[in-house]
């Protein structure tokens, strides 16, 4: 019989981070696609549009009015999923019924008053804007007593469930820890306190010498498919020095943050010479007034798109009550993304 | 302070079959749609389509026919993201990178030779012969020494990845348990240790004690929200006997499983007066030679459309990084399906 070989043969993948496996199936992305294919959307916006609630001067839903600004600008979400007044309880009925009250605070985050850019198309120094303002909002949210963890994460594009291309992101800090974040704080600590590193500490080094699954590296950051990658093109962005959260950042480190957030996103436009669709956050130390040595800074990136602008990986069926599914391995995403170039495919 | 109220106050429930939260925002259910809609298929097809690889007669894409069947029919996936030849062995480096090989079979099987039907438009009697085949399937699979966990789902609608209307569903068959099983079987276990009863007939018989989220009801099977449902419109039926598996049904409940299942999706259809997508599968006990009572077989029906026939639910942003979020409560959502008639639409 011959020797397995996980570029060729299916098989799982075991996730470090979450504890939780992925099933890798490398022979099948050669499958045709006859179903459901997305529309592709133009991207041609202008700089000011008079219907846009993120727009400088225009008003929201709210009945408020956006101030002129310059850069970056963040209001509370006028449609918040947690409320700051929500009084205090639980409900249970013995161990099968169980709920307890949630509060916490949704913001919005407008990235540029420009409403025709996206991050790849804006200039480092004006992400390096949106990075300071996320520093801020983390470090104002977390100091208050009632929030517990606050959620840094951007939609883009329709298929992302994202409502307007005005370029944003968005906040949700709450008082108890969410779930993502608290499967990757057990697993963290657990490493941490055996070999007295931050377990993305030796993972990042262990990448960079096997260089499969690199994309773009500056002074202060990696971007790279994580080994266990689920989405096709799934990445992460993880800090050089091992770092907690965004406050410990240098000066040199925030711009750095900046640029491989642009070189990253331009090889996804690149990818299918389109502005493409993504799910991303920033992953941080809890703001429970613990220290939190074990917690190493990241970005994820989720995008949905499989094999070309119009066709995508549906988590469907076996993925929701299997296991999650990839047909590409992390290491052919990889160089299929390495190996674009890094100029913006609009700037050609 | 007014007092907390799960009805109308955020809050995060808890799933005991995963041991996971989801968070709960029911005042949001009235924000505004500005977001990408759905295109809403006009459902109307022939009884038999000569460019449908699953129909009988016609040639699929592996160059084989099908045959002249009459009822149901099942057969290996042409592009099955399980083999059965997959070389053993794994790959690791250290705790961080760690990939398994993993073999199994992957089926495809057609409910009814008629291309134009969906379950909620078959007679019982003909879902019935569905539930057959599962079962046979089951068994079959199951009993090979290869095998530890059959998984039957349903992935219906294009939304939902399904590329082909004709009706169907499939089968991935693995060596290993998969990772929502595999959470749902330490949870039951450790309940069926504790109490000498399972989890889900203790909370079956809660619910119907409450009703509040109770659907449909025959002398073997119940459909309910359950309390900790994440999708808008997510559904569970569960037998009403502590059975670990399909071969554990007598004669009648195999009837009464084709009866919830058509009764179910008739409320689904008459929601939105549209052919409803969802991706629903049957969970029950591995197939690795061992005795498993703690196992409750159930089914879960995890449907994405969220306030229209066109409007869906985006698992997006702080879904995916932090916590599963859903607007409308579970009994919000039990009593808008429990008063639709039980006559399907199309039939008015
Ligand atoms: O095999 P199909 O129906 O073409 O594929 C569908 O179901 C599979 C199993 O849930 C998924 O992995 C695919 O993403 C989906 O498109
Ligand atoms: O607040 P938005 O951008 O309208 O909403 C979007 O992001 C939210 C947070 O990830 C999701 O809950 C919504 O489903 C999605 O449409």
């Amino acid at each position: 019989m011959e020797k397995f070989d996980y570029i060729e043969n299916p098989h799982r993948r075991y996730n470090p981070l979450t504890g939780e496996w992925v099933l890798v199936s490398p022979h099948r992305s050669k499958r045709p696609w006859q179903g459901q294919v997305e529309k592709v959307v133009e991207d041609v916006r202008p700089s000011h549009d008079p219907n846009c609630y993120l727009c400088p001067r225009n008003e929201r839903i709210g009945g408020e009015s956006n101030p002129d600004y310059k850069d970056v600008y963040s209001f509370q979400n006028d449609f918040s999923a947690l409320l700051q007044d929500t009084p205090k309880g639980e409900y249970a009925d013995g161990e099968l019924f169980k709920a307890e009250s949630e509060s916490g605070v949704c913001k919005v985050i407008c990235f540029s008053p420009d409403h025709s850019l996206t991050v790849p198309e804006m200039e480092v120094e004006n992400i390096r804007k949106v990075v300071d303002l996320w520093c801020k909002e983390y470090k104002e949210l977390g100091d208050r007593e009632d929030i517990g963890y606050v959620q840094i994460f951007e939609n883009k594009g329709p298929i992302m469930g994202c409502s307007n291309p005005h370029p944003h992101g968005q906040i949700w800090a709450s008082g108890l820890v969410p779930l993502e974040t608290s499967k990757e704080s057990k697993t963290q600590k657990a490493y941490f306190e055996k070999h007295g590193k931050t377990m993305l500490f030796d993972y990042l080094n262990s990448e960079l010498e096997k260089k499969e699954r690199i994309l773009a590296e500056n002074d202060s950051f990696v971007a790279l498919i994580p080994f266990w990658a689920v989405w096709p093109f799934e990445t992460m962005i993880i800090s050089k020095r091992a770092v907690s959260n965004l406050l410990e950042l240098s000066d040199e480190e925030r711009t750095g943050l900046a640029d491989i957030y642009k070189k990253l996103t331009i090889m996804y436009d690149n990818l299918f010479e389109v502005s493409f669709a993504y799910s991303a956050g920033v992953h941080q130390a809890p703001t429970d007034g613990e220290k939190h040595p074990e917690w190493h800074l990241h970005m994820h990136f989720f995008p949905p798109l499989l094999r070309s602008a119009s066709v995508k990986k549906f988590m469907v069926g076996y993925e929701m009550l299997g296991t999650p599914q990839r047909d590409i391995t992390a290491e052919g995403a990889a160089k299929r993304l390495r190996d674009l170039p890094l100029k913006h495919y609009k700037q050609k």
